[in-house]
């Protein structure tokens, strides 16, 4: 038992936690519990009970969670959400065995995990990767949207899934002409980037050119990450590209366009492997 | 004599090399010489030349240059000039003992050199940093322009000293109101960026324009840089920004408004320490 480790991923709605075998690679359980209360000591319970109910662990009614808080002898690292997925990428997944190499996620929010030298590469202060907040102007110009970080001009505030369908269900409302009400039987609060991935598939005009703006976004942005950093892999997860096949023709267009000659060379932009587990797998297997 | 490297930088103009004592760090002379010719065959004969006259190596008419060419056994490393400079601000300079850094280069051409995990970071397949064809859309928008390195829209398009000049003189031709004319006495062949500084220093409105246009572009890919890789310490280089006072002022102030604020906390932008021999310093010293 020695080699098990278990990683933890504490996300806006769900604690999830996996248990990983160091030695072998191999996932013994991966575990989900609804975060209903927020308060550190609410959430320190989830985990322990996540961890309590890992059946292949054999542990029944341990109390893992004080433990853990009273024993300091417990290595315990925080990382952010998206290098842990990378990580977990890098060791079990689409970039196994590839030293230089990203994720980029498109989900609710945008970020991204690097791996560099065959490490994680986490920064000086551990925030490293976070493409979402790195400043875009988009072509049709406009006073830059307002990010949930409480900025302007993210990539987040265009391309992250929670703003994309707050501002598409505004701009319905404000009148734009589009069939997506059509798609959601008039229930604006269905609005998700795939609905629009399937207005922008039959041709819809406002979703072809909120596409446009978002693909050409999102292509930059992951052009100039990749013309920066030279990587041998780049890994896109989340289901704003994964789940949009419209948008992801545009984004793979704008970043074929943008990125440089010489890091464009020998890059290979692949789907993620791991899918919502990257990051307790990832974490589990960080040193 | 054993822990005495040589490090050579080819530029455009002049081929630069310095003698350092790895063991010590020690900088036991720089050498420079303008390169006429440019085939491969004559820019190895100046690099021997260069080497030759080196007088503190105690050497005279060796035939470095075939023995570098024939001798396998010594070892050669090609790096990129601003990575080579980047390891010499590491690690005798502006980031001496600093493990997460980045040079940023604004002189004819715009680049970086990166510093990860204390190591220089130059990609999978040696290409990394290359900040200067990253794209950028301008605040005033317009065609992207066209870059030396054949694409459209790179950083460098706008902000390398070479297409600024290049651009003003033909804005000026064009018919562009500019006191620029007269601080260069009508010879526009002689306008560079710290022309244009002087004159936005005096509040020109051309002047200033282009360099709340240039500033903006500059400062948000330095944050979006710092946003990604969350360095300690961003080491500022080359004459576009170090002689140029106004376009530094404007430079900091996008900087300031654009950078993440977790990844703003506790970085410092630092101007660089070497100058010029920092490529041939660096290149010197890499393993």
């Amino acid at each position: 038992m020695a080699s098990l480790a278990i990683g933890a991923d504490l996300g806006g709605t769900n604690a999830r936690a996996a248990v990983v075998d160091r030695a072998t690679g191999d996932v013994r359980t991966v575990h989900r519990e609804r975060l209903d209360e927020r308060s550190p000591e609410a959430v320190a319970e989830v985990v322990a009970r996540v961890v309590l109910n890992a059946p292949n662990l054999g542990w029944r009614d341990v109390a893992f969670g004080p433990m853990v808080a009273q024993a300091l002898g417990v290595p315990v690292r925080i990382v952010n959400d998206l290098s842990a997925a990378a990580w977990g990428e890098r060791q079990l997944g689409a970039a196994k065995g590839v030293d230089e190499a990203a994720l980029v996620f498109v989900g609710s929010g945008v970020g991204s995990g690097l791996i560099v030298g065959g490490q994680l590469h986490d920064g000086a202060r551990g925030v490293a990767g976070e493409l979402g907040h790195t400043k875009v102007r988009p072509m049709r110009g406009g006073p830059p949207r307002l990010c949930g970080c409480g900025q302007r001009g993210c990539l987040e505030a265009y391309a992250g899934g929670s703003k994309l369908a707050e501002r598409v269900r505004e701009e319905l409302l404000a009148g734009a002409a589009s069939c997506i009400p059509e798609l959601v039987q008039g229930d604006l609060e269905q609005v998700t980037a795939s609905v629009v991935d399937r207005a922008a598939a039959v041709g819809d005009v406002y979703a072809r050119e909120l596409w446009d703006e978002v693909g050409d976004l999102l292509g930059t942005a992951i052009a100039n990450l990749i013309t920066l950093l030279n990587p041998a892999r780049v890994i896109l997860g989340g289901g704003v590209i994964l789940g949009c096949p419209e948008l992801e023709k545009l984004v793979r267009l704008a970043y074929a366009e943008r990125v440089s000659r010489s890091a464009m060379e020998g890059v290979e932009l692949v789907p993620a492997a791991l899918g919502e587990d990257a990051g307790v797998v990832g974490a589990a297997l960080l040193d």
